[in-house]
């Protein structure tokens, strides 16, 4: 029997440092002989790839709340069937750049939607998967600042080019969040350069191998 | 004051003559002198109009029942938020060729979704609105066959293209929402031609006028 693989997701503000951790990751666990899939929200299937387009695309006046929460849920629910899910089963670690708790943290903490609300939409479309560990990279504002005004393109999307004010509220619903599920979170400090917090990362998963 | 319009919706399967019947009565409404707004789901709005490219025209397996029913309550929020609520409230008739009993029976009745999870995303995605009248039109599927295949171009969309035993389902899903909330539905006669239909139409929503 192929042991079931494992679902790690990477959550945090931008300017976290979540795709390079993910990159660095993926790469040390590759390096053990494991297959990884390294996918990221929205996202990762063709399906939940054109959902994106819409989510971070759209002239004019976006989408509202309750809108947008239901579009990152479709495209979770494609991205869940057709490629996490059949990942795990077959024996590999899949590691997501954002997952349900950015929903919760972005269209719940900070857009104005009730977590239960997030939290049902979840059930309909993905059955309520959770990942086995998710890693809360927090970084102080000024990091973040820092290294978002270091990037070049897409910072100024539709979601990341929010005032400051929605981005401290998405921090603290992280926070909350894994306050109240400790078991399924691991706190990761992200202020340092990204050895450092690789090597955070890599203690925090140990459990998991 | 002004005085608050109305929301009528069709419903019936593929070739029930939805689309014929919202132009006449949309046209005898406008002879009244009233405002009227004809639109249709999913659409009806920049936003929703984009979602409902996605929904019909994804190749490949296109998407599982629940990222339909999410992606459906999407289009419908931006379409009730920006089209719908706005027009009824200034006074205008709104009369929309489909509704949420569309999702209540093709991604309830037909896709394997609960009702109660469809009814769930239109509570989260549009409060829940209902239509003042929601116009039933029923056919044969003889009578549907026939008008289908006069028609040219679009009828072998994802979701149109589905077999006969998919239509039948919807069909008597849309008869049981009838038979339990008789008060929002007029069931219409949609066998005969144009204008006896349109003449049942006009006598069912003598009540609203």
């Amino acid at each position: 029997m192929t042991p079931r693989g494992r679902f790690i997701a990477l959550e945090g503000g931008e300017g976290a440092g979540k795709s390079t951790q993910a990159r660095l990751l993926a790469d040390a666990l590759r390096d053990r002989g494991l297959e990884v899939v390294t996918t990221r929200e929205p996202g990762g299937t063709a399906g939940a790839e054109a959902i994106r387009a819409l989510l971070l695309g759209l002239d004019g006046d976006g989408w509202n709340p309750r809108a947008e929460a239901l579009l990152f849920a479709a495209a979770r629910s494609d991205h869940v069937e057709r490629l996490i899910l059949p990942a795990v089963t077959r024996g590999a670690w899949v590691i997501c750049d954002r997952f349900v708790d950015s929903s919760r943290a972005y269209q719940g903490g900070g857009g104005g939607l009730s977590d239960d609300d997030v939290m049902e939409l979840h059930r309909i479309g993905s059955q309520g998967l959770l990942p086995d560990l998710t890693l809360l990279i927090e970084v102080r504002p000024e990091v973040a600042d820092a290294r978002l005004s270091a990037r070049d393109g897409d910072v100024s999307d539709r979601i990341g080019g929010r005032p400051a004010e929605f981005h401290a509220r998405v921090a603290a619903a992280f926070a909350r969040f894994a306050a109240e599920q400790p078991e399924r979170f691991a706190l990761i400090d992200g202020n340092n350069d990204a050895g450092a917090t690789h090597r955070a990362i890599l203690s925090a998963i140990k459990p998991l191998t």
